[in-house]
Parts: structure tokens; sequence; C-alpha cells
């Protein structure tokens, strides 16, 4: 285990005023059953990082690309905040080294990057509260907006299902559904007719030769429909 | 139809620098098919001042409640900026009297509520963008944080399943999703018994005379193990 001013050297935060607040970033809940950690967890701080990670890349996508649709800003926003993108930037910093967590967690792999990415949202919320939210910037222009465009070149960005949810719960406040309207075709050819939904309100449909492949047709083409 | 200064007074706003941009954001999308504005639209304003306005409340929050584990945090936060709240919110400032949509929405109530909703959000990016985050804060406060206590205090906060999915959302970026295990009783009174999985793994069961009512004790049991 690392010391955590070696953290604070690292992101060339050598003007952290409490380095309690940092080392608490990299508290996980399932440490605090088996020690003491005088500021608990580090639920609270990801739950302000997530907030400053969300304007801060809101701010810059906006200011990017004045032509780009609500819809597609959304979906690239998606796409760099989301778990995987967190985690590699956890890998980058190998926050593991600094991380305080159960046993039983620190050796299952199946959670880590879970883990890793709520981690690094409560880093960012640590930076908020002890300097302000241009230093938070600046970290999140470094180690997150710094993949936009890689971002974009390979498409991370387009997975329809989650766009057209993301959508859909921005403008309705409401989570589509899909339905089956059809199956037909023999058993090794199988095929599946969708309808998306929303407030069950048929948006678009789409067929596939699995419900999971009709679902995604069903979302691109109510994307169309929806995102103008 | 009232002119935007109107609104730029009523708001304390007179050191607005560009009004178009204060009235793009009661622009509906259905006006620009039948007139030209312009700026476009309110969707992109609304992009940025959704943002804006979960940081604010997320930092509100944060402080004035240091003991409130995450979990609660964010169905309070859920409950400030739900579609009802913003919409009374438009309502306080009589929005409509400044929104320009098509003809055919103006007349149909059923989407009203949403379209008020997001112009909320667009207004509070408009000033965002135009003014500075400060002063956004600032008609956030007066506007939406003033109601935190009534909305702790009449428990709007408490809706099971919402809050359940807002908290499976962050912490582990899916949805959760509900099935029938069974069903009981005659048809009169009937007993559905519920499980809320999240990844199809299930977190915990609840039952009860509706398949609704089922699912909201299966969420609240699954708050029970998840939010510690």
């Amino acid at each position: 285990m690392k010391d955590i001013s070696e953290l604070a050297e690292k992101l060339e935060l050598t003007s952290f005023n409490n380095l309690e607040l940092l080392e608490q970033s990299m508290v996980h809940r399932s440490y605090i059953n088996e020690h003491e950690f005088k500021l608990g967890h580090n639920e609270r701080l990801e739950f302000l990082g997530d907030a400053v990670l969300e304007l801060v890349v809101s701010k810059d996508l906006y200011e990017k690309f004045p032509d780009k649709p609500e819809g597609q800003l959304t979906s690239i926003r998606a796409a760099l905040v989301r778990k995987e993108t967190l985690g590699e930037v956890a890998d980058e910093l190998q926050l593991h080294e600094y991380l305080k967590l159960s046993r039983g967690e620190a050796k299952s792999a199946s959670n880590q990057m879970a883990i890793l990415s709520n981690s690094v949202e409560a880093l960012i919320g640590s930076i908020y509260l002890d300097q302000d939210l241009e230093v938070a910037q600046n970290f999140i222009e470094k180690y997150i907006l710094s993949k936009t465009k890689r971002v974009l070149e390979s498409g991370e960005h387009i997975d329809a299902k989650s766009q057209f949810q993301e959508l859909a719960q921005k403008k309705d406040r409401s989570t589509p559904s899909y339905k089956v309207m059809s199956e037909s075709g023999p058993d090794h050819n199988k095929i599946f007719e969708v309808a998306a939904l929303i407030n069950d309100k048929e948006i678009a449909r789409g067929s596939g030769n699995s419900k999971q492949a009709a679902e995604m047709a069903a979302a691109t083409a109510a994307l169309e429909k929806y995102d103008k």
C-alpha cells in the first residue's frame, strides 16, 4: 500500500490542503467493516465527483461540437464516463496501489472494474472539494477528455440501446422497453421482430436472428425517429 | 407571447449579455418546424443545464447532510430534479408565456410537463453560459433547493423503485429488472412474488397483491441490502 502523498505528487496536487480527503477517496466500503477510518468510505465523494465529471464533460462537448444534437452529445458523454473508460484512468494512475479494500474484495476480481471506476469519481470529488472546480477540470481534461478523439474514432459511443435509453430518460424521464411482436422461421434460423416502446407507446420496430439483435435494430430505428 | 426581456427582468438578470441565448432556452423543437430561429431549439442548452443542475444540487446536499449516505443523497436529488418539481418552477415563473411551440404542441396537454421541465433545464444552461456558475447557482438555490425541506417532509424522495434504479445505475451502471417468481391465491386476491434483479442476479424478493406492489416491496428489500 503506497502512501497517499505519493498520489498527490503523481497528480501534481502538492498544494492539497486536506490529504485525508484524498485518502478517503480511495476507501472502499468493504474496508470500513474491518478497519477504522475517521472520514468513512468514499461513496459520498463519488456522488459529488460524478456530478463534477458530468458538468465538465458536458460543457466541453457542448463547446467542442457546436453542430451536434443533444442525443449525440449524450452518447459521447456516456462513453467518456462509463465504467470501462474510468477503469482505464484508474489503471493509468495505478490507483489499486492506493485503494483500501477488505481482503475479500481485494481477492475477488469480479467487481474490480466498478470499484476502480467509482474511486476515480471519488477522486474527482475530493479534488473539487479540497481545491476547486478549475483544478478538478484540469484533472478531467488530462485524463478523461483526452480520450474524446479515440471514443469518436472507435465508435465506442455508438450502442443504440444505451443511446436510446439515455435519450428517453432525458426527454421523457422514462426507460424504454422492448417487446417481441413475432417469431418466425425454423428453429435454427429464427427471426424475431421486436418493438421499442416508451411509456408503452411503440416508437419503432426492428428484426434480427436473436432478441438482442432485434432490440438493437429497433433501438437504432427508434433513435432515428426520436433524435432529430 | 411575452418578450424575453421581461423574463430576464423577472429573474433579475438585467445584465444578461446575449438575450438570444435566453430566448433559445424557450424554443421547443416543434417550433423550428414551422418557424425560423437562428440558434435552433433548446435541447443542447437542456443537455448543459441538466449537468449544471446536477452539480449544484449535489454539492448543496453533500454539504447540508454530512451524515446521509450516498443512496439517500441520490434519492433527495432525484426528487428535486424530477419532471414534477421542475414543472412547478416553470409554473412559478409562468414560463409558458415565453415558450415557443408549434401550434399542435401548444394544444396537446399530454407532453406539457416534460416540455416545461426541459425548458427549466435549458434556462439554467443559458444562465450558466451567458453569466457563470455562481449566477446559475443563485437561480437553483432560489427556485429548486428552496424545495428541499418540503421534499424531505413530504417523503417525495421515497419511491423505492426509482431510488433502487438510481443507485444501481450509479454503483453498477446497470438498470434493475423485476421478475414474477410465483402467483398464488384466488383471482380476486392474488399474491405475486417478485424478484428484483441486477444483471440477472437476484438481490431481493417482495410480494404484494399486484405486480406493482410486489415490485415496490422487492425494491425496498433490495435497497436495504444494497445501500449500506
